[in-house]
């Protein structure tokens, strides 16, 4: 089974999840600085999620180059990965309406966390289908990114109860460690 | 005429429909868990469509596979295929608002039987095109899961005005049927 | 200058507006029949907006089929083609929720007027980009749908203040008119 | 890397921020002409703000067929011009809802002088990674369009608080400007 329309569909879902999220700035009532300002924690919501979004459709890209083939799982695996990814929108209008609440800042950290391990749970079925000697293998194989993301985004879960600062901190941690793309898969391309 | 185009609009458009779903989920005015699980509903029918959405996006993926060749009846048995799966947003919309009052999950089921039936004329379109020894007649000749779903659709848009819960039970089960990708597709692929 | 990118765009935007017309079915208050009686205008213009959408992108397919390249000129008229086809689900979404009054009927005779002549104008440019002996001129040069459209659509505009259902009529009529797909081209490109 | 899924990704947001834009409209309450009328300042908004898409989506288009490949960077740059043009869709409603008031006339400048810099920047990177003598660097380096777009956005900026029409007249000025597709590309493709 070819990986083309998976990686069109995705792109897809991704570039209109990404696009859609626009939809939550309601154009304010008053043409005033003042007003703008007031949609500063919706703003902020925002940029943050486009770069979270923005980071998995660059990891998904990388990830795929190294990808041959695909089965009929791991065409699951991936929309399980987009079904968490299409919560985001959701969440982020929540927390920024809310102005950065807690409950929906933790709600925030549970969808990416839901989103991280689909992530994982993809890649290791691709490196399964791959077999563990393949370059996918290789590339994926050895990082901590993914623990450090996971327990970045728990404890982001719990603060947010203590400090909602807390957790806005972890997030923006976890999107500047991510936001260099994956150097393991092009450096395993180019070992090859 | 080739496939591809055809291909690409129909993924453009799912892609779109299983995406903007979530535009139904409205802000809660409150930032609480009890504002979050008076969503359940609506939650539930979305998981429910996206799912189902995403059975015809794969079962479209593998079906399209097996072809070679599509023709003007062809491009619009295609095109009234996405007009049902169009409605789906609306149902479920429609469906979780209501809180799974009796007649709109009656509506979800008659879209969902519609879609249903799209799909059987656009697989027959497609044999007649290819003839009656292609790989496509072969895939997709053998299997009583049309049969099934169109028993328990029919049944579920009739039992929704008895009790919702018998008609969600037939969605998820007719969900579960389908989940696994068309092997006979797959199979006939490899026989070949 | 590669037609392929021009392609995928046009198909994405209107894969786009053929889906977001869903968006303007609010979700009804009550789950009754007669609330979902009551959406029977919004419901048919949809219908007719929907076939409309998917005649264009048939036929857009068709033309582009014979066609080897474009220029700058090109990708503006095809450009031109999409504003007019963007402001469909507007003038749908009016005239559905206005219950087909006059203005809002007329209003999408005019869009409708608009394009038609933006069609018009794009094959006339990729004519004189191929030349009057090229497949395509040759395909698109003898046929009066085009000018019965037009007719049909000026007439819709000024009948629609003389009742309605006149236009609705000429807007079906248009509509079955160009159901099947560009034979001309297929024809042409089979005589080739 | 291949700059096909880059492409393709941008071909997509970009379709779904020229369309959505027209979710702005909102449908008139009354079905008149005057009804018609009091939107001419969100129809002004939405047609400057499609040409303006469309002259991105272009040059966009132009630029990319002189590229070779990407790197990591050069997709962050890419994702960098998309967040401008993201928040397109939200300024043109304030502009076109607060009809044209001098704040959100203000606003909108500052967007599409983040999407001019966000341009250029792209353009930078990628001559960078393809070399002095490179088609794209010979075809991308002689020009005064960017400065006078800058100076125009900058200019329409402070002038908008003076009167709103010298800042619309400066925006249709830049589109205008643009509107003809980068020329020095295609020339220095066909010299090469």
């Amino acid at each position: 089974m070819h990986k083309g329309r998976m990686e069109a569909f995705s792109d897809g879902v991704i570039a209109i999840l990404i696009t859609i999220m626009v939809l939550e700035f309601k154009v304010p009532s008053e043409p005033t600085p003042a007003a703008l300002c007031a949609m500063a924690p919706v703003f902020l919501g925002y940029v943050l999620s486009f770069v979270f979004i923005g980071i998995y459709w660059n990891n998904h890209h990388h990830m795929l180059q190294a990808v041959d083939k695909v089965n009929g799982g791991i065409l699951w695996a991936n929309q399980h990965l987009l079904f968490w990814l299409s919560l985001v929108p959701f969440v982020t209008a929540w927390m920024g309406h809310s102005g950065w609440a807690p409950f929906p800042v933790a709600c925030y950290g549970v969808v990416l966390l839901g989103a991280g391990s689909a992530y994982a749970i993809l890649s290791l079925l691709l490196i399964r289908h791959h077999g563990k000697d393949s370059v996918l293998a290789k590339a994926v194989g050895r990082s901590g990114k993914e623990i450090f993301s996971v327990a970045a985004y728990s404890s982001a879960i719990a603060l947010a109860f203590v400090d909602t600062r807390l957790s806005g901190t972890l997030y923006v941690t976890v999107a500047v460690v991510w936001l260099v793309p994956d150097r393991r898969i092009e450096r395993a391309l180019a070992e090859q």
